[in-house]
């Protein structure tokens, strides 16, 4: 038998799945991530965990075909994350060699959000859809884009930062050094953060994303209203993307697409003031399918091609 | 000796060009597109004329390898136009299949800006850069998208309707239906209303976007603010297209692009503001090459390939 192994390198946490020839998860487990302590000490203590886990599911070291690696930032040649963003593990960092060297295993890597767009449009939401884009939304936003059946990096790595797209120039800064990106209204915390600007009750603090959806079912009137201008920005942000590129099928990821049922209908309602009838066409929006399996299934993909 | 033709048909005229295997045009001429006359006259009418050229340049039929048409609207699998947007030549309509029938050649289709696009890529100013947008600034603004060497067509061959983003929501109605389009402001149309908008002067009536920037350079007040307000709106939408995209080139064609010299730098600087550091890190912005011969290289570059 054959296995293959999909590591999803977050900033605080780390998933590793090893997965059969039909792409089942026979078994995933989580690490700290620790990366102040070094890419080689992170790496090394994957490749344990990895060992750990097959050993415990009786597979053979020499029957792991090789690793597929999602790591944040801009990844270039599925080797080379070009700027250190998330980790100080310097620029260029070449994590495919240094993984190499670790597990003397095939590596290939992927940056974590067009490794969610893979497993999506691999075996999720998007499968069997030749142009679709997948946009993650938790803390920040995103997109993976596949342009017949090909996932776009860009030239230096980093296509698909629709999050900075800017919404609104007078807007408040964003960590990336430009004002008013779409993140900062379109994210989990961009709702959390729009809702608290408004509210008055001091309850409301500690109010998560996923309350303020709550909140929304019960038709408060307050997250009605910052719901609906929270959709109407990611409709826009959504058309630039129809006009653009012309995919068939947008998934929505991450942790606020549990609220998809609330969003995915006010989206598709307000794109028709946003995106050219011809790119509405044929456009299917969907929730994901894989949740946070999605980045352990697309990064072991990387291994199969 | 072999011998391809490209055909670039317009709204008013269609360009014709016989190129030889070095793609260097022998011949180029341009007939009225009478396209009200129905599809098959104007592709006998084109055909015609090309065999008159090549009459003239002692080319025998038998050399011609096969015609490459650049048109105008959305156009899928290099052979349907799917919406009758130009031409009342009906929605789905086969262009390929017809030129075929009427001409025995191998024929390909590809839509009129990315026809362009494919020129410039091959033969002009983006020649050797792997992934380039190519934007034609004259009565609209579009733009024809190469990832990976590849021109991008999108699901139903609408990719690359740049100019159809939304940039200001309460702006006036744009033709495609939606209001405030970025065409309605960058555009030479959109340059010479913005200008009459705030001119006092009667003189100006029949002012061109051409005579905007000569004002410009005569720092005449009124021009300076119309022409940097025009290129604080270009250089937004293609902040989009880096951070979404990441290509390294960006090639400013169509007549506007005579005046690059004024609206490159201008670009580049507002550009600081809305595109992230890594997308503007390896760009190049520069005017296009081949001026009104790109749309017949790149439709004869379609034969080749």
């Amino acid at each position: 038998m054959k296995y293959y192994v999909g590591v999803d390198i977050g900033g605080t946490n780390t998933k590793i799945g090893i997965l059969d020839e039909k792409f089942n998860i026979l078994s995933d487990v989580s690490i700290e991530t620790l990366s102040k302590k070094g890419a080689k000490d992170t790496f090394e203590r994957i490749w344990n965990k990895i060992l750990e886990i097959s050993n415990n599911l009786e597979i053979k070291e020499k029957d792991i075909q090789g690793i597929g690696l999602g790591i944040p930032g801009p990844v270039k040649d599925n080797s080379i994350v070009t700027i250190a963003a998330n980790f100080s593990w310097g620029n260029n960092f070449n994590a495919k060699k240094l993984m190499e060297e670790v597990t003397l295993k095939p590596v290939k890597v992927e940056n974590d959000v067009r490794a969610i767009a893979l497993g999506e449009h691999k075996f999720g939401a998007a499968k069997g859809y030749k142009n679709a884009i997948i946009i993650p939304i938790g803390t920040g936003i995103a997109s993976g884009i596949i342009l017949d059946n090909k996932v776009i990096s860009g030239s230096l790595g980093c296509a698909g930062e629709f999050g900075h797209i800017v919404v609104d120039k007078n807007g408040e800064k964003c960590g990336c050094g430009l004002s008013g990106c779409l993140e900062k209204y379109v994210s989990a915390t961009g709702l959390v953060n729009e809702y608290l600007k408004v509210s008055k009750n001091s309850f409301d603090k500690n109010i998560t994303a996923h309350e303020i959806f709550i909140k929304y079912k019960k038709n408060e009137k307050l997250a009605i209203e910052i719901v609906n201008n929270f959709c109407d920005k990611l409709a826009y942000g959504i058309s630039i993307l129809l006009n653009v590129l012309n995919p068939e099928i947008i998934v929505l990821a991450g942790g606020v697409s549990k609220s998809s049922d609330i969003i995915i209908p006010k989206v598709k309602e307000y794109l028709n003031k946003y995106a050219l009838s011809i790119a509405l066409e044929n456009i299917d929006i969907k929730s994901c399918e894989l949740f946070d399996k999605a980045g352990i299934k697309g990064a072991a993909s990387l291994i199969i091609n």
